[in-house]
């Protein structure tokens, strides 16, 4: 969650989708200093981290939300803010097929602060997804940062979906429809709460769900790569792409009822799962005997990497970047 | 690491010693909203939650260290406030008997923030403690922000060490000589940081170590109790006493070089183990096997849990308190 979305403002930069966002190039700065994994875990650079040999993988995960820039507090509450924090980390162990296991909680603000109220969003998503939380810290600070970290298991079946198993051919699929959250952070900053049709976007924004049975489904189907859409279509499915060495070519992009295009694309913090399949059907399968909503087809993995396409036009750089400059 | 130590001032309050910090309370607001755990797990409430059933139990634990609070960055550098995150995190799982397995590390601060140096502290003092840190989050935040997340595993012998199970009779010793960061603090607040023997002080402050081989030998030799002086011997003993209902008996502290018996009292943050054990020759003889020094004699558990004393007199009631007030 290491992005500025709601309360800052989107920065689509020419050349931004797909590539390493400032983040990323950050901690590329920590992984260089430190050893690298074993074979067969995976450390800094996916969703989350794999450890351990199979069948007993532990997935791990950390995420960050500070007030004011991961949520506006003059628009969103403090539960909001603990739900997402929550949440966002929850959708890491989504992202490689995860089970989530315990999450904890490291919290930091003024003396002022509403814990009650903070602690309410954290457990109230905790509970909705399973994953009690089990311990946490808590210390005096000048702004509210909520850090959540979560473990998750891979029970049965294949391992931990990556982000860079997807092969030319692979058909592409996501979760659900896209841009809702930032059609609902619009509509709150219109001051168009109240408005008939908002209230599923601003539930979108404020109380994201992580999408754990549809990651779980698709890594049972063979799902080859996968990833979260935190940052937006266009940067998140440009992270699978890069990663696995592909391009990818789109035919439609689903867009949230009240959101437009651009939400879709650029938007963020939806949560819903981009992947890549190379057997469609037994993918919609799955889902179906899981009871969940179908994926949503997007389009194709092309063997040619330059290549990323909607309906035949170039994907436009639409998505957050972290202001945090390359490390040397 | 909740308690505003380094650039804070101590706060002795009357009652203080043995009682529930505001950390504390408004933790246990947290666990209230929380289901329990199954029997045999350890959440809220101990140094760090204890999951899963023997033996692959999985440690747990989160740390935050906010810049300004836990470090005056005026006299400590980035890399000190990295490596005294990692440290703090790690020494939760050193009090629980256990041994480190994988650290993650989410980061917030501004743009401008020396994240070499940072993360050259934190990747040090993971290496130093043979703990890889294998993934992490970085945003933006108006102040540094670094929640260090850390797993451990209780190989071989006895399961964990509680707070709670220290008994009447038990002797207590402490892994080290109390009191060095509390006078390394001073000596920096004052500009002495140049002056003979003030090198060892600044490092007890600036680089403390995990004391994980002594908590590992300490479980297998039997010890019934554990917890880390991070807020200072008078409260996390009398976290342990309360924990286990038992009083104490000390007939002496052991004070580093250079610091006051109110430092080793109070200071915290010099990281050492404070543990319980009913057969002290045997305890000795397996910290002598494992080449480490010995443990020093404090003195005994009472069946009286009024009873906290030194030498005959009253524990003073030092040591820090985090200022967040009690939840409702």
């Amino acid at each position: 969650m290491g992005r500025p979305k709601s309360g800052a403002t989107p920065r689509g930069r020419p050349g931004t989708s797909g590539g390493k966002s400032g983040e990323s190039a950050a901690l590329e700065a920590l992984r260089r200093r430190l050893p690298g994994p074993p074979p067969g875990e995976v450390w800094i650079g996916d969703d989350a981290a794999v450890l351990g040999p199979a069948p007993g993988v532990l997935l791990l995960t950390t995420d960050m939300a500070v007030g004011g820039v991961h949520a506006d507090l003059t628009l969103m509450s403090l539960a909001d803010l603990g739900w997402r924090a929550t949440a966002g980390a929850l959708s890491d162990i989504a992202a490689m097929g995860g089970r989530a296991a315990h999450a904890v909680v490291a919290v930091a603000g003024p003396p002022s602060t509403d814990l009650d109220q903070l602690y309410d969003g954290i457990a109230a998503c905790a509970a909705a997804h399973r994953c009690p939380v089990v311990g946490g810290d808590l210390s005096t600070g000048a702004e509210i940062v909520v850090a959540v970290t979560v473990t998750g298991r891979v029970p049965g079946g294949p391992g931990p979906v990556l982000r860079r198993g997807a092969r030319p051919g692979d058909r592409l699929f996501v979760t659900g429809p896209l841009g809702g959250a930032a059609a609902g952070l619009a509509a709150l900053r219109a001051g168009r709460r109240a408005e008939p049709g908002t209230e599923r976007l601003v539930e979108a924004l404020c109380r994201p769900r992580a999408r754990l049975a549809e990651g779980e489904a698709a890594r049972r189907a063979g799902a080859t790569a996968m990833v979260d859409i935190s940052d937006g279509l266009a940067t998140d499915l440009g992270h699978l792409a890069e990663a696995s060495g592909v391009g990818f070519r789109l035919d439609a992009v689903p867009v949230a009822d009240g959101a437009t295009l651009d939400d879709a694309l650029g938007g963020g913090e939806d949560y819903e799962l981009v992947l890549a399949a190379p057997d469609p059907d037994r993918l919609v399968a799955a889902f179906g005997r899981a009871g969940l909503r179908s994926p949503i087809p997007l389009g194709r993995c092309v063997d040619d990497r330059a290549e990323r396409t909607l309906a035949g036009d170039p994907v436009p750089a639409l998505g957050w970047e972290h202001p945090w400059g390359s490390s040397p």
